[in-house]
């Protein structure tokens, strides 16, 4: 079970990860212009370990999913607490919330109507950003699946599904789904993530004839990567590996 | 076919659409800190036409999708033009591209390695923002099944399919998406969107027995949304209506 405590929310005015450019443009003779961010493409991967006939997903705290939670659960839009950082200059300052505060200290409690933790716990496919740009997609998909889920398999184990846009509004980046299947014996490690890059991450199990269930299940907060690969195994491996029909 | 030009991309750091925060916290002992955006959670419709036994997606261009494939056929990661306005502050300026100058004549030419209008043009679920918070997220739907695509349909034929996380990493943001059943009967305009919000949005049918071949078809540029609610169907309707199995 995530602890998770002493939340600051600051604005970010420079950051690393979320970039916005403004795209003037015309379309059709039309003065148009749209906000965007810069980001890398992406690979995810269905992995089926063919020994325990269980699909090995990935768990782990989400902070923008909690904050969105946390969000919901508020009447009045985000507003954050002042930071005295240069990289964060408040765009709408106001007096910080009881427990929100701009204190850095490790005593600032977290606020009395903070969801819990599990709020921002997701189940994912394993997954990874294309910022390795000598590496195929593929091959960025196998070191994910080593790092995340401590399996070691070849790359021509690995069977692309499909590939699509996400986040279409905002990045248009695109990802692509691969599948692999993986036994007991390509299992070398525990799996995880980095620690050194942040990485917190549970491996799970999802048992083939509990995966319908877990798919549709809208209490398990998951992506749609999650729910569409679990279709797209159930209609085309089916012939080969039994599952509930019960979609 | 859309015509794209006069590109120019500037800095954007008071953006009302992108609103980038950063939160810090503790988990379990070890402090982190995420970059996130507030983004509304949002709601997609897939509509089926009884009548014509076809699906009804929207297509349309997308800025960010566009830049996105102009940044994959370039080497150099994007530098901002620079721009006089008050709200963009260049964080790297330095000469602008030839045809992506600050000039905002409308004489500016584009790139000659600009990639075609139709890079951009994704096709897409009818959907929307949830962003009333009066209406219920199937009177949202219905609202945006009558601006997109021009059918006027009772909440009650609205069926939930189910619900996910989307932008786990940036957003975490919920969509619900929804399935419902038009006829010919219920069409009382042409959809598109509002031109008064920018919209430019095509209304495009699918027949049923080319819907799987499009649903995987890579050339065509898509959300997963469309792939995932379209086997959705076929899982689900196929009693109902025919629709060929080559998954």
């Amino acid at each position: 079970m995530e602890q998770i405590n002493n939340i600051q929310v600051v604005p970010c005015t420079n950051s690393n990860y979320l970039r916005p450019f403004r795209v003037h443009y015309n379309q059709n003779g039309t003065k148009k212009s749209w906000d965007f961010m810069q980001t890398h493409d992406s690979v995810s991967v269905l992995i089926f370990n063919t020994t325990s006939h269980c699909f090995i997903l990935v768990k782990q705290f989400r902070p923008a999913v909690y904050m969105s939670e946390w969000e919901r659960s508020k009447a009045e839009p985000l507003q954050p607490a002042e930071e005295g950082a240069a990289d964060a200059t408040p765009t709408e300052p106001k007096v910080p919330e009881e427990g929100q505060a701009g204190d850095t200290s490790e005593e600032t409690s977290s606020p009395p109507n903070q969801p819990p933790a599990s709020a921002g716990v997701t189940y994912e496919l394993c997954a990874g950003l294309v910022d390795k740009p000598d590496l195929s997609l593929e091959e960025i998909a196998r070191q994910e699946i080593l790092e995340e889920c401590g399996f070691d398999v070849p790359v021509t184990k690995l069977r692309k599904i499909t590939s699509y846009r996400s986040g279409v509004g905002v990045t248009g980046s695109k990802q692509t789904m691969f599948y692999v299947e993986v036994s007991d014996e390509n299992r070398v490690g525990e799996g995880g993530g980095i620690p050194q890059e942040g990485e917190l991450i549970e491996v799970v199990k999802v048992p083939l004839h509990e995966a319908m269930t877990f798919a549709f299940d809208e209490t398990i907060p998951k992506t749609m990567g999650v729910i569409f690969s679990f279709i797209w195994f159930h209609n085309n491996m089916s012939p080969k590996y039994k599952i509930s029909t019960n979609v």
